[in-house]
């Protein structure tokens, strides 16, 4: 199997960083296949860096080796990490980056990147993601195994824990995760509150409503299920209940944002 | 022949989509190269999309597999299409967008993606890209025969064919189709156009101008050919009458934009 | 040893331009790994496009070609050029975009791109990274002979020396080089300036300042050295003084731009 290596930081693409790095994978694992997940994750924003990995790391095959790094503490004293979980393995600064991955695998292994023979000879102060963690992605992905990084970690940083909540017997809170290009906005209410405010309703999805800054939208099967311009909910592509508009932004149209709360509540009466 | 995946989207790339079609291309194709033509095609803009594939495609070699959607009818009825085309293979929405690699083939076949065994497991109704056409893309780069994927299409829905029209024996009139990252503005005068318009002038480009929102505009063989700052037209690299100023922003200058007419005006006499 | 082209424009990637050019490449090469450095260098910014080439190449392993595309000469008497440097070989324009990269070697050699077999078979002139540089870039990669692209060149254009320069014994002044993303700034205060200014310190780098606009900031070894907001100079992942501001963005804390005059200064005494 060709060794892949996906990549995901918050360098953005306009400098040479990502050019660097991946020069620095190919120095070591000269095979890899080299994708790129996102370079945009906002500066320093660990928490949307975790969620980009959450939404995308299951699309890849098991073999793929996540170079993750939103790093603000580079050059510091905190820790960087590989994780084993859920087949797959991820290279990033402890720093939660990986909390939700993490979360996700029953027994995941964490090691610290203690092994710099495994690293660039020089490295510098300000960019590990040359130096110490792509170097690691790639010669895992060339075959290194996985116990010669460093030694077990009991205890990565892990983001807390988030989500949606239960407020009574009809209706959830939760809120904006994600508002991607098109301004739909990802919630993090998850496919299992889904399936539970679904059988709070008799399995009617018409009597699921979606409240986002005082607009009550419907839940719906696709975009265009309600007409051009209007808002409605679904359970999106990344198994979250997402806020549309369709052939529009939901952000624009709602004037919502990341952070802002969202209220699902059960309605009516299912016909007898 | 290592199996070539080329992408052009609408999904832009600060969100983490681009990596999960990735993810699953290579899913079913570890083998691949994935190559991005764009991802930065206005959203839900069938026809730009259309022209970059059009302006693109004959740059890559035959064994390509073009996977290109825009998407605005995602999770409809509208159908997903596979075509053989020139030699290439596409995938895409049935939307319009294939419509000119289509017109440019003497004997397409076009099939519709009814095939699910194809598709992924689970498929969500708002991201076919990852779900539905780059599976099957991946799977036709791996070796997958083309009639595999469902039965042939005769309908396909195509674009208005547009183009320039010949207003009298020495006037072309055209728009602009493209504006570029540096303001350079690809009209939709083609070369077999060009060649028309050249033999109204038997032959002598200096008696060919174009007229955009008032100004008189020369033709010339490459950007320098005029001052630094001046605007001038050229046959461009499309293979259409192309119009930009050197050194500068043909959009900014000439106050044009997408849509803008254009007209192809044959002066004067050839010298005896 | 898989081949590998590494590409640096001033295209963006909002258009299809970049994609036909690996389109290209890989009609010539089809086993080429190719990997983007940016293509986002200013529309035809030489200076800029020289320094993200030098800050990136010596990342990549040496079988790496670089194909690198800043050319607002396109279609002109400007030669191409190729170069073997430093184990590397490169291919551009010859406009000085190669320039820091030829006086990093101590034996470069540089050969004009005559041998228009090694081209694509009709050349626009307004496109040549498809149609010239690509196509001569992959042929490289695949195994032709550095030597058959055509006759030496002596002469390459240069880019100014530029570089800091000592005002006094505890005085040098440079300027800023790049802002990248971050807001970091590099400067033209190399390595060897920054030992120099070392040993004027007596090994003591709390007596290094930058001032900046009317800032005195101190050196520090990591970001994190100093409070968040706080402004610090380091010696940066690409051999040069760095300017940044911990958790922000120096180039808008201090007021600073590209080209903005730096000053590196001794002070106070060594303890005894």
């Amino acid at each position: 199997m060709r060794p892949l290596v996906a990549l995901l930081t918050d360098f953005r693409t306009q400098d040479h960083y990502v050019g660097a790095v991946k020069g620095a994978i190919l120095s070591v694992c000269p095979e890899a296949a080299l994708v790129d997940v996102t370079h945009d994750i906002p500066a320093h924003d660990i928490e949307a860096g975790a969620f980009a990995l959450l939404a995308s790391y299951r699309a890849f095959p098991t073999h793929t080796v996540f170079l993750a790094v939103v790093d603000p503490g580079v050059g510091t004293q905190r820790r960087g990490l590989a994780a084993h979980a859920s087949g797959y393995r991820f290279v990033a600064p402890d720093n939660g980056l990986l909390s939700h991955v993490l979360r996700e695998s029953a027994s995941a292994e964490v090691r610290q990147l203690t092994n710099s023979s495994l690293f660039r000879l020089t490295i510098s102060s300000t960019f590990h993601a040359r130096d110490v963690f792509g170097p690691v992605a790639g010669r895992l992905a060339a075959g290194t195994a996985f116990d010669q990084v460093g030694p077990v970690v009991e205890d990565p940083v892990l983001l807390a824990r988030g989500g949606a909540s239960q407020l009574s017997a009809t209706e959830w809170k939760g809120r904006v995760l994600h508002v991607d290009a098109f301004g739909n906005m990802t919630t993090d209410v998850t496919r299992s509150d889904f399936d539970r405010i679904l059988a709070a309703c008799d399995g009617d999805p018409t009597r699921m409503t979606v409240i986002v800054e005082g607009s009550t939208i419907p839940f719906a099967e696709a975009y265009a299920d309600v007409a051009e311009g209007e808002a409605l909910a679904l359970l999106g592509s990344s198994a979250r209940v997402e806020v549309a508009v369709n052939g529009g932004s939901a952000a624009r149209v709602l004037g919502a944002a990341r952070g802002t709360p969202v209220l699902v509540r059960v309605v009516g009466e299912t016909a007898p």
